[in-house]
């Protein structure tokens, strides 16, 4: 049985996304338990053989600082369902909550594995291949050094091994040229780095990879600091969102660009959902002693369903254990590399 | 009369896309002159009554070092096109040449403007208001202080107010959030550089932005740090080569979509018109003592015949003084904000 904890209460939709989402997934999953975490009153209505509801008195906002949602709201949502994976009662949470306040309390209450300085996001972008890059970090570390790079390389890999079965996925470093002499002098070091975990048999290193190749798919997985990997992904976002508008408005202009609409939906349709970034929601929380998951904060009950499913699929092929096991591989390489810490966002507790 | 030197040699397809580009641009323009610079062969049989023709012996090629492109090629064709501005004979270059070597010789021969550390690429997105956004750096700086976002701000002010007619255009400073708070230590010191230039009349500052607000047109212009401007720019180009390939696999699936592309072909032409990069070809290289516009090396003849139409609005609007102008008005609060030049990626010679 593999038991999921989720916070109820996150997301611009709260219970009355998750709460549909989960049921869904309790009745598509027989083999899983979930603790549901939330105020009183929005609980009330639900039960399921194999959920149990836990009550919390507070929510953690979109808008509150860190501060706030670590140090006094400590019976939020969000950190009475982080502390079901702290107490072994679950072995994943999923909160569609604010991401920052996420990060951090997961880090107080959970810790980051021996080896890992910093926890980081790892995100998946649809690609031309018609499967998914793995993005990692997209937005906890505005600043980051060669050693980070090389840790979040060694957890993508880990993750996109236990959840594509992809053995020995591949690693890009994004740069702005594939050149080895392009980029500032953090990415020239971590390329180094990255080279040598290739040959110490820690990852399977392809090189640098440029902006494009996220959606080339390139490499299975690309390791970025924070500020990039956000940047990128949020352009991606409006550059969609362009597109699609774009086409619903020309395709509605006239009677003939309304027949085109009909006789062109199947192509559309097949666009749109090659397109869906509800199927990629859920973006792992690596680096922690605990298997962590971020919903999108606008996730509809599909979306939310899906980030169920990576916590779900996480944790039933153990892949903090195999994050351990690659952390402890490359443990001589990380040690060699390790810095001291620089400026981040995330504030520990 | 207008005069613009053109590197007639630079880009993947050399004379072959720039002599007919410039013998259409000479014909559509009668008030401007072109200096053609290139190799003998290459030029042989080109005649314009407005044309004059320099020779060079030799080309800097997309692979060249910097060190090769700036000390050993001294008579290159893009080296000899360029000194055609420092002499004063024309007042603008256009190339379609290796970015890293256009920017390194156009400092070393052209110097940078009093009060700018570093020059930078502006380059124009299209956005949803079915205009561009104009976003600087683009590449030529792998770190930035945050001065160098305020001077890139200034420098963008005066393009954009010259080539759109925009007397006050609006700046937006790329973050991962819209809150002041979020973002790296320089990227939050930018952002009070840039609302003290609000105060002092020097630019219109938006505030924060993020990725896909360079999509949405939130502001006109977006200034951030070269590697993350030129990865937002290229995951964009990958996102949208993978939807305009999409849409053509999935048109010629069977006859039906065959029969739908032929009757959603007005609006796929559109969307088609609204993405043509070609459009917004011709990256405007600021800070220089001299006009330098860089075309993209895969541009055909069409898209080069942009450049060539920026540069020339730049010269008969122009541009250096304007930029001039605005430098020398936030001269305080540069001299202020100075700081020392850390790494980059262009070296001078």
């Amino acid at each position: 049985m593999i038991t999921i904890a989720v916070d109820c209460m996150g997301g611009d939709h709260g219970p009355r996304v998750t709460l549909p989402a989960c049921m869904h997934f309790l009745n598509l999953h027989p083999d899983v338990q979930l603790i549901l975490v939330g105020l009183p009153e929005s609980m009330a209505g639900f039960a399921h053989v194999r959920a149990k509801v836990v009550l919390a008195s507070e929510v953690v906002t979109m808008d509150d600082p860190l501060e706030v949602a670590l140090r006094r709201k400590k019976d939020s949502s969000m950190r009475v369902a982080i502390t079901q994976v702290k107490d072994g009662a679950a072995q994943a949470v999923v909160s569609a909550g604010n991401t920052g306040a996420l990060m951090a309390i997961s880090r107080y209450l959970l810790k980051t594995l021996d080896g890992i300085d910093r926890p980081a996001i790892a995100g998946q972008i649809p690609n031309a291949k018609g499967a998914a890059t793995t993005v990692l970090d997209m937005g906890a570390n505005v600043d980051c050094s060669a050693a980070h790079l090389l840790q979040f390389a060694v957890m993508g890999s880990a993750l996109v091994s236990v959840l594509s079965g992809e053995e020995n996925p591949s690693v890009g470093l994004l740069n702005i040229g594939e050149e080895a002499i392009k980029g500032n002098e953090v990415i020239k070091k971590a390329g180094e780095l990255l080279r040598s975990a290739a040959k110490s048999g820690d990852l399977n290193f392809y090189g640098n990879v440029e902006g494009n190749d996220i959606f080339k798919g390139t490499a299975d997985i690309v390791v970025c600091d924070g500020f990039v990997g956000n940047v990128a992904l949020k352009a991606s976002e409006g550059l969609a969102k362009m597109i699609v508008d774009f086409l619903k408005k020309e395709f509605s202009h006239n009677i003939f660009t309304k027949f085109a609409a009909i006789t062109a939906y199947p192509v559309i349709s097949a666009l749109k959902k090659r397109m869906d970034h509800r199927r990629y929601n859920g973006g792992a929380l690596l680096g922690l002693r605990g298997l962590v998951f971020k919903s999108h904060g606008s996730a509809d009950e599909v979306a939310f369903g899906f980030a169920l499913g990576r916590a779900y699929d996480a944790a039933r092929n153990n892949l903090l254990d195999q994050v351990r096991v690659r952390i402890a591989h490359a443990a001589p390489l990380l040690s060699d590399s390790a810095v001291s810490p620089q400026a981040e966002l995330v504030v520990t507790g």
